[in-house]
C-alpha cells in the first residue's frame, strides 16, 4: 500500500490528503435540512447529510489526490448513524480509486489493538468466512503502550499489505507536555521516532516503510530532526493551514527526492466555501469551493520544491 | 458519577469490574451457530451471538458487581453490526443499574476529542434536538497529546456529571517502552500521574475526583507509589487474572479507606465456563461459570482488607 500511495502522489503531482472530518457546522442548509425534513432532527439525519456533503467534496477532488483521512471522531459522535456514513465514505472514496487513512488512533494491550487492527485494516473469521469491518488502506496508530501495543497493527498490515501512521509528534499546542519532556537529554518523541524507524525497518516497500509516522507542521525544527532520525519513514503531516502550519515549513518534512511526506488538510478543504476567498462559490458550490482550494494547495505545497 | 460508582461499591462490598470483552471464541457454540444458521457466517451473526453472549452474563451477575468495562475493540472489529451489539450491551447494562465504562482508550487534538467526549459521554446538538451517541458512565483516554487532548473529555464530563480514567501506567508487557523513561530522575507515568491530579483537582465529588486514572495491577510497587501521586484519584485496575496480577499485589493500589480502586477482570471472569475450576458449569451455565467466578474474585479481593 505504500508503494501505491506513493505511485498515486506521483501521478497526481500532489503530496496532499484532504481531511473529511465534517463537523454539523460545515454542512450546507440545503443538504442537512432536507434530511431533517426526511428523517427529523435525529442521528439518522445527520449521518445522511454528513455522507451526501462528504460525496460532494469527493467527486469534486478525487481526480486531483492521492488519499482522504477520515476523522472517525466526527462520525462517531453520532453513534452508529454517524459510523455508517463513516463506512459509506470509506467504499466510496475506494471505489473512487482513492487511498484511505482512517484517522482513528488507535491503541491498546495486544489482543485488544489485534481487534482494532482487525476491524480497521483486516478481517475477522465468522466460521469459515473472512469478513472486513472498515476495511481502510492506512490507520493513525498512538504509542504510549509501547512494542506490544503496536505489533498487532503491523501484523496485520504485513498480512493485508496495507499501511500505519504511528503518533510521533502531535500538531496540537500542548503535544509537548509529554512528547517534548527529555529522557537522557532527548525528547520523548526522538525515542518513539526511534522506535518507529526500527518498527518498519522490515516492513519495507521499494523505497518506504509502511509504517509511517504522524508529525505535526505546526513544529518544522522538530519536523527537520525526525526527518533525519526516520530516513525510510513516510510521515502524514496534520496542521496545515486552519492550525498554522505553512508551506515554507514543510520544507524539512520531504526527503530530497522530494518524497517522504504527505501534507493533511481538513477544514481548509472541505470547510472553503466559509472562507472569503471562495465564498464567491456560495453554498450550492461548496465542492467547487473544495476544488479550488485543493488546487491552490497544491501549487502552494509544490512552491516549496 | 463517581459518587454513585463509589456508592454502588460500597453496596455490593466488590470493588470489582467485569470487562465484557467477547472474543468470537468465547461465545458458547449453543448461541453462535444458532445466529450463523439465521444470518449465515455474518458480521451481523456474529455481533447478535455476542450481544445475547452479554446478556446471558449481564443477567447472572449484575446484582453483584458495580460496573462493567465493554472493551469497544473487541466489537469494532465487527464494523458496525459489532458496533450495535457495543450499544445494546451498554444500554441493557444501564437498564440494569450497573456502571458502564466505555474502554475505548480515545484521544487525539482538541476538536477531535471534543467528538469523542460528545460521542461516547456527552450528545450532539442536531437541530434544536440533543441527541445522544453511546452514552456511557465512563471512558478511558490515552494522555499522549496532553492537556488540549484531555480538556474536552473533561467539560464533557462537568456538563454530564460522568468521569473518565486516563491511561497512567498500562498492565501490558512493552508498558515500561515509553511509561517507565526517565524524566528529570522520574519516570513518564509519574508526570502523567500528576497532571492526572491536577486536571482532577476541580473534578471532585465527595471524596474522589471524577478523572481517574488507569494502573495495571502487573506493577503493584509503581501502584504504590501513584497512589501517592494521586490520593483523591480513583484507579481504574486492569491487568487482574488472566495477565497475572494477584490479590495480595492489589492491596497498593486502594487507600486506608478501602476505597480508591476497582479493579477488572475480563476473560477471568465472562470466559470462566473454559478454565478448570468452572467446567463442570458446562457450555450452557456459561452464565453460572461467569457467577461463581464473580463470587470468587470478590472473595479474593475482600481478602486483602
Amino acid at each position: 500500500m505504500i508503494n501505491r500511495l506513493i505511485e498515486k502522489i506521483e501521478k497526481t503531482q500532489a503530496p496532499i490528503v484532504v481531511g473529511l472530518d465534517p463537523m454539523i457546522g460545515y454542512v450546507p442548509a440545503f443538504i442537512l435540512d432536507k434530511e431533517i425534513k426526511e428523517k427529523g432532527e435525529t442521528p439518522e439525519a445527520a449521518g445522511e447529510a454528513i455522507w451526501k456533503y462528504n460525496k460532494g467534496i469527493i467527486d469534486a477532488v478525487y481526480e486531483l489526490i492521492p488519499a482522504v483521512k477520515p476523522q472517525i471522531a466526527m462520525y462517531e459522535q453520532f453513534g452508529i448513524p454517524g459510523l455508517i456514513a463513516f463506512k459509506k465514505t470509506i467504499d466510496y472514496c475506494k471505489q473512487k480509486g482513492l487511498i484511505v487513512i482512517d484517522d482513528a488512533k488507535r491503541s491498546d494491550i495486544g489482543s485488544s489493538s489485534a481487534a482494532y487492527a482487525n476491524g480497521h485494516l483486516g478481517s475477522v473469521q465468522i466460521g469459515n468466512t473472512k469478513c472486513y469491518g472498515f476495511d481502510a488502506d492506512f490507520l493513525t496508530v498512538n504509542p504510549y503502550l509501547g512494542t506490544d501495543g503496536v505489533q498487532p497493527f503491523i501484523d496485520t498490515c504485513k498480512e493485508e499489505k496495507k499501511g500505519i501512521f504511528v503518533l510521533v509528534k502531535t500538531s496540537n499546542p500542548s503535544s509537548g507536555e509529554f512528547q517534548d519532556r527529555e529522557i537522557d537529554g532527548r525528547p520523548l518523541y526522538e525515542i518513539v521516532g526511534e522506535h518507529v524507524a526500527k518498527w518498519g525497518g522490515d516492513c519495507m516497500g521499494d523505497s518506504y516503510s509502511y509504517v509511517g509516522a504522524v508529525v505535526g507542521a505546526t513544529y518544522p525544527e522538530m519536523g527537520k530532526i525526525l526527518r533525519k532520525i526516520m530516513p525510510k519513514t513516510y510521515f502524514l503531516v496534520p496542521g496545515y493551514g486552519a492550525q498554522g502550519g505553512t508551506a515554507k515549513d514543510l520544507k524539512p518534512y520531504f526527503n530530497e527526492d522530494g518524497l517522504g511526506a504527505i501534507v493533511n488538510s481538513s477544514r481548509g478543504i472541505i470547510c472553503a466555501y466559509k472562507q472569503e476567498a471562495y465564498a464567491h462559490f456560495g453554498e450550492e458550490g461548496y465542492a467547487e469551493a473544495s476544488r479550488q482550494a485543493v488546487l491552490d494547495m497544491k501549487q502552494d505545497i509544490n512552491s516549496i520544491f
